[in-house]
């Protein structure tokens, strides 16, 4: 990756803040990658990037929010959504990718860090975190897209929160808590499970999408 | 809870250790719920329990076993094993505890601090961390307690594992990534599609358990 100056006399807006985009990220990861997670800062970030700061500060507000864009474009990057023309095989398809995004050392930090990082902020009981709601809304709806594709063609009617319950929270517990024996039957066996399971409760509120500065 | 002298004259060793426990467990949580994890050191459980650094150091080894030692207390007090003669009911009862559990305060500060802990320490790809495994034995056994008993009586045969997947992860996630919707209608939901689900995989080898000091 290029080193950026701090100071950029071009003016061409999309193509530096992409570059910026990818400097910050690149940085995040390769300190993550050191497994000093609980140290990073923004600094350091800056630092490893050669992006100011302040820019940083501008861009993303938090560190927090660094880490959601973060691990938003890796997510969409590692485990694709499958358009296989099965159901079944559509899910046992996202569920791997899910697994080994989820194992990776990049993927594995950044999911801690999220669940770690949220400390401080008024939480209401049991209520959602209407931000990450938010951010994730894309990604949510594009499973509900191709569970309604399954729909379509006559197969089983799921919810995005039936693959969340039924296969992504049994795949990340065990990863967070070293459970382990996550292999092939494994996945296999929460897909077959989802896809007999009881219908789930009516689809979740999600609030609208704001739109976010690229 | 009585202070405690940092050099006891008294040798009575059941009776001091289980105060020290104590206190030191209480400390732990108090500081918990300043909402203050990522800043908690052993230094300041000492200095709120009034128990030396060292006598922490030489009992829990680091302040992951701390928390652990801690977690595991709290689970056990709060959440109960239920024998209601009724498989259904004794899952429903131990979902209610769990989720009242977890979204807790202290509980909930204690789970992410349990998940953000092991950072750094060598973890196998997908593979179990075995301290924690071996540590949560005890716990994993009274569950499957519960469910033999269902099954003795004719009822379905579930794992632990069923449950930890059917009924803890997605709890658990809804928690820790703040999608909320954890309600007695969900639960139901939940333990309904445990008890419909297709069988799950052979059981999991758990460590044997090394004994504890008390």
């Amino acid at each position: 990756l290029e080193a950026l100056p701090l100071e950029s006399k071009a003016k061409r807006p999309g193509g530096r803040s992409a570059r910026v985009r990818a400097a910050v990220h690149e940085a995040l990861v390769k300190l993550l990658a050191k497994g000093d997670r609980a140290g990073i800062s923004i600094a350091d970030v800056a630092a490893l990037s050669r992006v100011h700061p302040t820019s940083i500060y501008r861009r993303w507000g938090t560190l927090e929010g660094l880490f959601l864009d973060v691990a938003l474009a890796r997510i969409e990057d590692e485990v694709p959504i499958p358009d296989t023309g099965s159901l079944r095989d559509d899910l046992l398809g996202f569920a791997k990718h899910a697994a080994a995004h989820i194992e990776a050392p990049a993927g594995f930090a950044l999911l801690r860090a999220l669940i770690a990082m949220d400390e401080g902020q008024p939480r209401r009981k049991g209520g959602p975190d209407q931000e990450r709601l938010r951010l994730f809304a894309p990604r949510a709806r594009a499973i509900q897209e191709m569970l309604d594709r399954a729909a379509a063609r006559g197969e089983r009617s799921l919810q995005t929160t039936d693959v969340l319950d039924g296969v992504l929270a049994p795949l990340y517990m065990r990863f967070l808590f070293g459970v382990g024996g996550v292999n092939g039957v494994y996945l296999a066996l929460l897909v077959d499970r989802a896809l007999t399971a009881p219908p789930g409760p009516p689809r979740p509120r999600v609030p609208k999408q704001r739109r976010r500065k690229k």
